[in-house]
């Protein structure tokens, strides 16, 4: 029989497809790497297209935009989609190890950014996933080869990483001083007929608005004791401002300093002064490589 | 007669109580401190009742809540301040010094937080009081032993005390310019018909909003000179707050390099390089333990 | 005649009284020093009055204060000018060079402090020059002996002085960028109905109280262009506020690093590092005094 | 005949203007320097100049002042496009290399600064290219000798080119945040009846606003989940404020470190501490020049 036949040669040349060692690693270069031709034009492709898929979000919620051009953005939206889709699918099967693609930080933001259409139909406000695709954004380092600029962006992570613990004993204490302030301003402001400070909460709103020195003014003190406390919760605002500053500038100033120390290649000690010409610790050139 | 025995017995079991070392050191490992098994359970449970009791005050603030469900808050108010009276007492009974920790920063803190229902029989507004309880939660670092934590909030602190000084003269100066300013401020505003500037109290509290750059906009000037003055101000504030960052950075910059410096075991000598292998006072090495 | 025996017994004891050197040296010790009991005595007692006679003013321009006690504040004015006009005038006579004193800093900050209420008789507002007594208060570092303060104040002073030309050029740059804002979002917004950019200074007010994230809200755009615009000048301004803060803390570390370098007594040179034992220039001890 | 005569006499003459070499040289060391009293002088005049063609622009927005010296303001315009049209040519005319000047920065602000009017001839708004003249107020520092200033300036923008690549992308990620704040805001406030969050671009136009600190409150949350999410905001906002501040400071430091350091005039080498006295590559004295 000849439908047997037919099924094996589609099953072996769904087996070939998997398996095509070369169309996979073709394939790779152009989606998973910048340093062809090829992939490079793909890459800025990918980019176009996220761009565009963002906009057509934030243009769409635009009222008088809405309502005109609906099927247009529908269009947008279906095609957007389609190609996201068939772009992580082929990502999944270039990749050496799918699972490792799959898990990674870039392979969830894939995926939730091809999901919100097909989420959009189960319920509503799901589209709004859409907004991942920003993430995606980050891969136009790797576009123009801005390696450089990963490793400034590395170095800015470390440094905040590093004065990461300084800053989370900084934010315990600046909450609870909002909720303290918070409640002692809701006291104080919130027997006063027509009062914005309505409820603690609100209170604490009011007193995080006011110590990040934002300062909305849809809550303000109206008492004499109110405004006084309120003019000194703003310099305390404006004075501890220089706590995380401090901690980040500092720890900059540590980074730069290492990032300028060699490393001696006879000893492997680093540490060295950035001018040294021979290492400190074993006496031979910190020049040869 | 029985009944004089029986006192005595009474009379002897609370002696043993009160002097029963054991019982004592048992509960001292179990509420002050954080290692053994018990000892963390206590600790999250009392975060946890912490946090509730928080978040009781701010939730029944909500009107359309506090209505509804007067009752229950009322009971949850009553456990709250049972346990925390018990474990205040108990804190007491079983601290080797119980008067110096009575008047410690935590004993304090903790009597103040336990004192609100109390006193909310005798004046309202008191029970606001409970708010205290949000700087128990300082507790949290010994629970999660996040001692590096600590060092990491001492030397914040020891960076703020050390620069304090330039900050109490800038403060100074800071006061001394919104007085000034505010008071001008007045004269220039005041005479415009419905001005928001009606009081140099309200005058210099605009002041201090403007330089902080908080900005609530509650109180703008509207004429031309008192716009002028205000641009003034603005680009002050936004200058001076140079100052205090300024100095929390170079602060913590010399703190840094303070912790970096080794101290030598031979000749006792600290402030040595970060780098270096041997005192260099003794020529001993650094290294030795 | 008895006449003029008795104008010239006037005329010597004044000329006994100007030319009296241990009185002149008395009083100047009271007035001007802070060692002695007297001294500080004084010295506090002029804080009091001068907060007194600025808070008075303060508290005068609020409404319902001003009608009840106008009589009360009137005589309050009237002692503490008196008050002032004495101290100013022996301060004077016991000055060993009276002139110097008369054109210092404080000196005129003295007479501009007590001219308020003369002035007053000539000319209404001119009252407002009683704020001038505010910077009399400078004078506290000196009454509780903060010499250390002064230092500190000195410090600052010279890091911002240091650091005072950048700025200035900083703020040439700000200005132009002002106007040039001011302009370009008077030529967005002001043609639409309503629009409270009424004018290119309005405008600029705007470009100051943006840039500087005060934000008052007085003056908001409404455009869509007006606001992208406005965004791209929030941006502008949240970072450019690190250029001021960069230039500070830069001149303080350095300022820090000044402050711990020894001199030598042997070559006189100084710069040597904070732990140095010897001088290393000349090699001498650099711990002799 | 004599025309042909008088027109080789105007052509030659204008040859002669054209090439003479020593106007050229007078008219340059007037125009292009300020050495002279004379170059001085025309540069003092220019500032003059320059300064009240913004100012007659500022204020002529104003409508009070608008409608009444109309004719006025025409003439100052008038008057003012001479000038700038005159000392333009006259720029060309005796610069040495007229292309080099015409393409430079200077060249371009100075052409754009004198079009204004005469495009305003064919489309209106034209003339508010007028604010370009603001750039030209650059100048000031030649006038004044101020080199120094322009070193400074160098330096500023040196430590800003410096960090550019870190401050870049920082940028990129405020940007892809307050996308997403921007819609996550739309979703949480959007349903909300009387919403101020009308669309997507407001949105993120909100979370601008929000995160700089500049807080106008044109648009405000009122739901509590839309506060909290502001709050959120804020705080982050307050911190990452941080990360630029951080770098500039770093740079500066470092650029300050580097500034001090000398350089060796035997070997070349420079990054000796700025209180060495002898190379330490080499060993020769520092101090010869």
């Amino acid at each position: 029989m000849q439908t047997p036949k037919f099924f094996l040669k589609i099953k072996s040349s769904i087996e070939n497809f998997l398996h095509n060692e070369e169309l996979k690693r073709k394939l790779y270069t152009i989606i998973f790497e910048a340093d062809t031709k090829a992939g490079k034009r793909f890459d800025v492709l990918l980019m176009v297209f996220i761009l565009l898929s963002v906009l057509v979000v934030v243009v769409e919620s635009l009222e008088v935009v809405a309502n005109r051009f609906k099927l247009v953005f529908q269009v947008f939206e279906y095609v957007f989609t389609g190609f996201f889709t068939i772009e992580y699918l082929v990502r999944i099967y270039c990749s050496p190890k799918p699972k490792k693609y799959i898990f990674s930080f870039f392979g969830i933001v894939d995926l939730i950014s091809t999901l919100p259409m097909y989420l959009g139909f189960l319920f509503q406000g799901a589209r709004y996933f859409i907004i991942f695709r920003t993430f995606r954004l980050i891969r136009v380092f790797r576009v123009f080869k801005l390696f450089t600029f990963i490793s400034e962006g590395h170095l800015l992570l470390k440094s905040l990483y590093e004065s990461s613990r300084k800053i989370i004993v900084f934010f315990l204490f600046v909450i609870i001083l909002v909720v303290s302030i918070g409640t002692l301003m809701y006291m104080i402001e919130g027997t006063t007929p027509n009062t914005q400070f309505t409820d603690i909460p609100t209170s604490i709103y009011w007193a995080i608005v006011t110590m990040t020195t934002v300062g909305y003014g849809d809550i303000t003190p109206v008492t004499t004791i109110g405004r006084a406390l309120s003019a000194f919760v703003m310099l305390l605002g404006y004075t501890i401002i220089a706590v995380p500053t401090g901690i980040v500038s500092a720890e900059m100033v540590k980074g730069y300093k290492k990032q300028a120390q060699k490393k001696c290649v006879h000893c492997g000690k680093s540490g060295h002064e950035a001018d040294a010409s021979f290492c400190k610790y074993c006496g031979e050139s910190l020049n040869d490589l």
